[in-house]
């Protein structure tokens, strides 16, 4: 390949904006497929074409260019994918791997069956009666989730008894739009934290695998997270590290697997979701790992040897900082910089909405009580929560 | 600032590159003004006029859509930031500031009278005639230096004898473009080695130094360095620090000043030259310090708090890549990963033309022959010298 490389992302959110140091320092050309001109990634990438990832043409013209596509998120329809890789195109991961991630029902009967793999006791539902029939079974209150479609707490439903179960079929048809969506009913945790681990699997089938990492969530939305997991004893990091492995290579995975955990009281384990992209757990790779989430996703994509993934220091913490507190992030900079000269910030160029992710900061350090204090002080600051150091 | 700032960035090398991926972070705009659309710089960076930055008018049209300009080299004419900074643009580094590096004549005046910094004997020689007395004086060799224009060895001759005293004055007038360039006249040091000092200081006098660093030059280019200098008595590096940060703050730097020595086999060291910009002797810090002199380099420019600019381990060692010996540096990259999954590349995204900088590897850890075994391998592999790991 004497030409410069192309990686074409569907997707213009900020992992994909993300992506693009680690592009630049490898030498590759980053394509973007945005959803328009002005999302996070394309406001930095240079090459861009604006489209509608769900439409054949659209794909199909741009992965035309490109030598190999990989994602930024899990919502291009799974037919376009397969009839691109029938084609020859290069899908990385694959649609055979990928709609596992972006089928819950799929991704619970699959590792069940292949893999034994510790999940809530859950159940298909295809109506209101049955899902009641699993939680009278179960006892109440239960879950049920979406099998497809769901982000940051949407799809997912706890059902405190029978009178909620109309619920979940009934939002989930507004949601749909044209998919099939399944109800799943799932065994309620109540889990002492939860946890993430991410893998990383290159097309010749390399693995790696980070840390295991505790994520704080709020309102189904990733808020922190700390790596390693404080107090995970290191047979169980060792069990959810060679369970990250199994599921990668069980779908042949390629790129970043994240497989999202929920920890019981007793220290077991059992997987809540699959994502196959770079992954908001796994943002603290950038300025704590030896190589990141981000250089490791497009290094297995182009099926280059993968990177170190321990980390440089004994703790790592990210914040995300969400918007709508001030009106301009880099402004704030001015006292957040000047309290901590190793505080580490990414922003994704979006707009501040409230309550929408804009950005995260990253500290690390000797200490988990100084890294944590000084992470989530520079968080609220950016957040308008605080005005004084 | 509610809305996105802009830094110009002048110039479309590997520094305004490198600058980008700490920009995309931080949530600024960088935009470049490139020699041409093909530039390493222009390939990657989204806001890129392309223009001569000798021309007033084409540098004006630019600065006037920028919040701050800044510079990947020293070349735009004195004139041209004068008359920008004479008219409210925020010039950083400034003009004044810049001088002292776009000539040397001037910065041999300067560092002598304001702070008799450590020099070589030094003489202004306005002709051939004078040149050779002062050669008589100190006993040859000596060195004559052009005054301006001089980059990578250009610039710069060791004369013998008096019979050598007429080149730098034919051959400085040939490189010379209308700009007026003097020679100086200097002792030759014998040197041990040389050494660098970077120095980031912010427009509101802020400054930091990185760790003294070692660098071995091959015919007048970078190709190694090694952070921090090995065998360096503290009291020396503490004078090393001390100097630049003199040095920086007697020309009111903004942005990153680099202080080229020559250290003597005493220990002494002596000034060199100066550069104000990102430095190839500070690539080492993208992977090596806790804050980049690419980030420090923009937030010195934005008046931002700076970062720190530790080392994050005991060694860290940088070798540039030159083209010339490989078709394609990705490709090449599936030996170096396979063999060091904790190897650090950069590629500037260059026509690999025969002895040209087109990237740097850089690798860290808690022993400098480990250390220097792997990236000395890396490099020399990515530049076809050797075949097997």
């Amino acid at each position: 390949m004497s030409r410069t490389t192309t990686i074409g992302v569907i997707g213009g959110g900020q992992l994909a904006r993300m992506m693009y140091a680690p592009a630049i320092s490898l030498g590759v050309n980053l394509r973007l497929l945005a959803e328009g001109p002005d999302v996070g990634a394309a406001r930095v990438i240079k090459d861009v074409v604006v489209g509608d990832y769900t439409d054949d043409a659209t794909v199909r013209e741009f992965a035309a260019g490109c030598d190999v596509i990989t994602f930024d998120h899990e919502h291009v329809p799974t037919r376009i994918l397969r009839d691109l890789a029938a084609e020859g195109t290069l899908v990385r991961p694959g649609p055979d791997a990928l709609e596992h991630a972006q089928d819950k029902l799929l991704m619970r009967q699959r590792l069940t069956r292949a893999l034994a793999a510790p999940a809530p006791i859950w159940r298909h539902c295809p109506d209101a009666a049955t899902l009641q029939r699993f939680g009278d079974e179960m006892g109440w209150p239960i879950v049920a989730k979406a099998s497809r479609g769901g982000y940051d707490g949407h799809g997912v439903w706890k059902l405190a008894g029978p009178q909620d179960c109309n619920q979940p079929f009934d939002e989930s048809k507004d949601a749909s739009a044209g998919e099939l969506v399944e109800i799943i009913g799932e065994e309620f945790i109540d889990f002492a934290r939860e946890l993430s681990v991410l893998v990383v699997r290159s097309a010749s089938g390399q693995a790696v695998c980070y840390p295991v990492t505790e994520t704080v969530q709020r309102e189904g939305v990733c808020r922190e997270t700390i790596t390693p997991a404080p107090g995970l004893a290191p047979a169980r990091a060792a069990e959810i590290s060679r369970l990250g492995l199994d599921i990668a290579d069980e779908l042949q995975v390629v790129g970043v697997l994240a497989v999202e955990l929920m920890q019981r009281r007793d220290g077991s384990v059992v997987i809540n979701e699959l994502a196959m992209r770079p992954h908001n757990t796994g943002h603290w790779t950038i300025d704590g790992a030896h190589t990141s989430q981000f250089e490791n996703h497009l290094r297995a994509v182009l099926d280059l040897p993968l990177g170190d993934p321990r980390a440089r220091d004994p703790w790592c913490m990210m914040v995300n900082v969400l918007g709508g507190g001030v009106d301009d992030l880099t402004s704030e900079l001015l006292h957040c910089f000047a309290r901590d000269p190793r505080l580490r910030v990414e922003f994704y160029g979006k707009q501040l909405r409230p309550g929408r992710k804009v950005g995260h900061v990253v500290c690390y350090g000797d200490d988990l009580d100084e890294v944590r204090g000084r992470a989530q002080h520079a968080a609220r600051y950016l957040m308008g929560e605080i005005r004084e150091g």
